[in-house]
C-alpha cells in the first residue's frame, strides 16, 4: 500500500477569489502542489511562464490533445486550457496532493477519469460583491464585464456537482475551510494506515518497549 | 431539505485521551453536542449525573434495552453502557451534530443502524506512553492495569473499521485534526446547500441587487 495523494479540483466563477485562495492554501499546507495548466491565451502583465500557466502555441496544444497528454482540456472565451496528465499522475504517486483550478466542464471531465478526485466549489458572498469584483479590472469594457457576469452565473449553476461548497465572504475563513477539507482527507484511515504504519506496528505489537 | 446533523462516533483505547479531546472539541465548535451515555457502573469521585453519565440502576437499564430505547449498548468490565436513541435522533433533526464516545462494539452497532455516521479512532502515540498513562491512576492495582492494557490492544486492533484515524501525540494538534474532520463535513455541498440557501438564491437569481 502506498500513500497515494488526493487530487483536488477547485472551480468558481471569475471574481470569487479562487486563485488567491488556492495560492494561499498551497503556502499554508505542506505536501500540496498546484497544477499549472497549459493555455493558448496571451500572457497578461505580471504572469510568469511555468508559474501561472504553461503558455503554449495553439498548434502545439492541439497536438498534445491528439496525443492524449491532457487530463482535461476546454475552450473558454476562445482560448484553450488543459491539465497535463503525466504531471498529475506522477505527483499523486509520490504521495503529494495536487490541486487544480478548472471550470465546471474540466471538473466534469476529471470526475469521470478520476472518480477519487475531491471537488470544491467557491462562491462569492453575494451577486453585488461579484459584480463589483468583476468591475474592478479597469482594463475591461462593460460588454466584457456583462459577458463575465453571464459566465459566472452559468458556472455557479453547476455548484451541486461538487463535493464541497465554500463561501468566500471572509478570505481567512474561506482559507481555513479549504485547509480543513484537505487535512480531514489526510486523516482518513486508509491514508493514515500508511503514514502511521510505524506507530500502528508499535501499538499492535503487544510488546511494551520501555 | 433540512440541515440534518451528523453523528460522530469516537472510539479509542483507555488512556488515549479521548474524553479530554471530545470535551475540548465540544468547547471549540458550535452546534456540536456530546451524547451522555447511560451506565450501570458506580459513579467515580468528581463525576456528575447527566454530565459524565446518566447513572442508572441495572434493572431499569435492562428494561430500557427491552423497550428498544438504546441506539447501542454494551457490557464492559461487568458494567452496562448505552446511548439513548431518542435524544440522538432529536438532536440530529434539529441540525446539530452529535458526538458519541463508545467502544468498537458500540461503534459497530451504530454503523449498522446509522450508516451515515462518521467514525473516528484515536490512538496514543506509542505503547510506552499508553502504559504510562494507564499506570497514572494510582488507585489501580497491577492486575487491573494489565487487564486494561490487554483491553487497549483489543480495542486498537479494530482501528481499520473507522473512517478517520487521529494520533494523540500532541493534544492541540489532535484537537485541531478532530475539528477539521467536523468542519469539513459541514462544508459538504449537501449540507451547505441548506445552510447557504439564501446566498445561493441571491447568486443564482440573475438579478443584480445594488
Amino acid at each position: 500500500m502506498t500513500d497515494k495523494g488526493t487530487l483536488y479540483i477547485v472551480s468558481a466563477p471569475s471574481g470569487a477569489g479562487k486563485t488567491s485562495l488556492v495560492a494561499a492554501l498551497v503556502e499554508k499546507l505542506p505536501r500540496l502542489r498546484i497544477s499549472v495548466s497549459h493555455t493558448t491565451r496571451t500572457r497578461r502583465e505580471g504572469e510568469v511562464e511555468g508559474v501561472n500557466y504553461h503558455f503554449t502555441g495553439r498548434e502545439h496544444f492541439v497536438r498534445m490533445i491528439e496525443e492524449g497528454r491532457f487530463l482535461e482540456h476546454a475552450e473558454v472565451f476562445g482560448n484553450l486550457y488543459g491539465t497535463s496528465a503525466d504531471w498529475v499522475a506522477d505527483t499523486l504517486r509520490d504521495g503529494e496532493d495536487v490541486i487544480l483550478e478548472i471550470d465546471w466542464q474540466g471538473a466534469s471531465q476529471i470526475r469521470h477519469l478520476m472518480p477519487d478526485a475531491v471537488s470544491l466549489f467557491i462562491l462569492p458572498p453575494c451577486l453585488k460583491t461579484l459584480a463589483q469584483r468583476l468591475r474592478g479590472r479597469a482594463s475591461d469594457h462593460d460588454h466584457v464585464i456583462e459577458k463575465r457576469l453571464a459566465g459566472a452565473r452559468e458556472e455557479m449553476s453547476h455548484y451541486a456537482e461538487f463535493d464541497y461548497l465554500v463561501v468566500n465572504d471572509n478570505f481567512e475563513r474561506a482559507l481555513h475551510e479549504m485547509a480543513c477539507i484537505v487535512e480531514a482527507d489526510r486523516l482518513r484511515t486508509t491514508r493514515q494506515a500508511v503514514r502511521q504504519a510505524a506507530t500502528l506496528a508499535d501499538l499492535l505489537s503487544g510488546t511494551e518497549t520501555q
